[in-house]
């Protein structure tokens, strides 16, 4: 794979460490980073993250692979503002959503891009939580690629195969609606639950006594307010139904215990243990 | 610390890792094993978490330190049918409810009763996942200690201080209101999460795009159902209290996202990141 220059807007977590990975297979291109924030630059020149910093929006469109990799309502507005562009170029975003993003792209650029979405992640954010390996052998997402181009659809999958990454295929209202289910339903209850324990009278006390379940459960409690809340803005519909679901199931939980139908709870517990069988 | 003789009624993964840790300070002692569950006792052997295994409660009610590391319901039988122990033995549990164990030890063996919970574990079960070093740098709650025979006390605050764990002390009651909030309710959340996927029309689509926020959150959901049953039994009242606190919170996120009040939605996800500081 030859490429000369690799854009990335956004120099965080999914940003940088796309960076840093990609490095591996493309030694010759020439990475130019950009972000509003400006720690996040310079700590992404120290990082090696990138090799330089633009603060021109243009110099990013120069290059033969954009890669987004911002919060989704940013990759909208980007998208929407990108005046020309290469006829190879290639563009990708690694945003959590994807129909409003695949809707909202300038039909003269859609098949420069390729809607992504890598379902990896930590709660960390910032240049200084990318790492190397943080895509390898996770899955990602590519979404309506019948409206990418060709070359650019088997660049995308070229440089995520070389990432040892699993690709599944999916359209995007699918994605969303899946996506609601798997991660963001997910944050949600995460948050709900670091909450719920904050605003009891005493939360050290009872924080005190957290082991491994409570810190796995509260962990993604700890992602990025802006970032979410831009996700929750573009899922919402999905969201909300997927937590009508999993609050029924709380309920048919609550109504087990309060009944004191045993039975009943332990065929319940059953059944949510065979998630792991396909997990 | 000399002790000769160490009985361990349950080899699953919290009394066999027990099993395996205390040898490295008890070389002398004896460890013997009692399990209703004819392979747990073969793998307890043959995985060395004990020397020998008996059938007859009796045996392990002779020895210097008695542990119970079963089901909560069956701490409670168990405790109710001591026959005879020898005045300077000490009994502990490790179970994750306190109050009802505390209220049911008989009055003649008060004093030789240590009620414990090491807040550690993991969603595996049974002695071939008991490890060495399940307990070191975790926290142990001690409960009602002015109870417990000062000889007792001492040697059982000697035993988790030898594991490296954090001691704290609370009365019964307390401990299991908070461990409802901090692991009774997350048990029962990751449960309805893995069902609330499981049910829809086809899991195997969203399971397949989980990443380590979902594997996170669904983790202890492959908890055992009869131990959690028990659990649950003996803490009704606090984990349906809990859970109404929790879903409360859920309302909030869905009022929030229902009226798209995204600055609300900011401030309520910042405060979930709080937790973090103290955790």
């Amino acid at each position: 794979m030859v490429l000369k220059s690799v854009g990335i807007v956004g120099l965080g977590l999914m940003g940088g460490s796309l960076g840093l990975s990609l490095r591996h297979f493309l030694p010759k291109a020439k990475f130019i980073g950009y972000d509003h924030n400006k720690t996040h630059t310079k700590d992404a020149i120290s990082l090696k993250l990138v090799d330089r910093i633009t603060t021109n929006l243009d110099d990013i469109f120069e290059c033969e692979l954009i890669i987004l990799a911002i919060p989704v309502d940013g990759i909208i507005d980007i998208l929407k503002n990108i005046k020309s562009i290469g006829q190879n170029c290639t563009i990708i975003d690694l945003g959590s959503t994807k129909k409003q993003i695949c809707e909202s792209i300038p039909e003269n650029i859609r098949k420069n891009f390729v809607a992504t979405h890598p379902m990896t992640g930590t709660e960390k954010h910032g240049p200084t939580a990318a790492f190397d390996g943080l895509y390898k052998n996770k899955t990602v997402v590519l979404c309506d690629v019948e409206q990418s181009g060709k070359i650019q659809l088997e660049l995308v999958e070229q440089i995520y195969k070389n990432l040892e990454m699993n690709i599944i295929y999916m359209d995007s209202n699918s994605h969303d609606k899946h996506a609601a289910f798997i991660s963001h339903m997910p944050h949600a209850i995460s948050y709900a639950l670091a909450n719920s324990v904050m605003k009891q009278e005493d939360p050290k006390s009872i924080i005190a006594l957290a082991g491994g379940g409570f810190r796995d459960m509260s962990r993604i409690a700890k992602s990025s307010p802006v970032m979410w809340e831009s996700i929750f803005k573009q899922n919402k519909t999905n969201v909300l139904e997927s937590i009508k679901y999993f609050i029924k199931e709380l309920e048919i939980f609550e109504e087990l215990l309060e009944n004191e139908d045993y039975d009943g709870l332990r065929v319940w517990m059953s059944d949510a243990n065979k998630i792991h069988d396909i997990l």
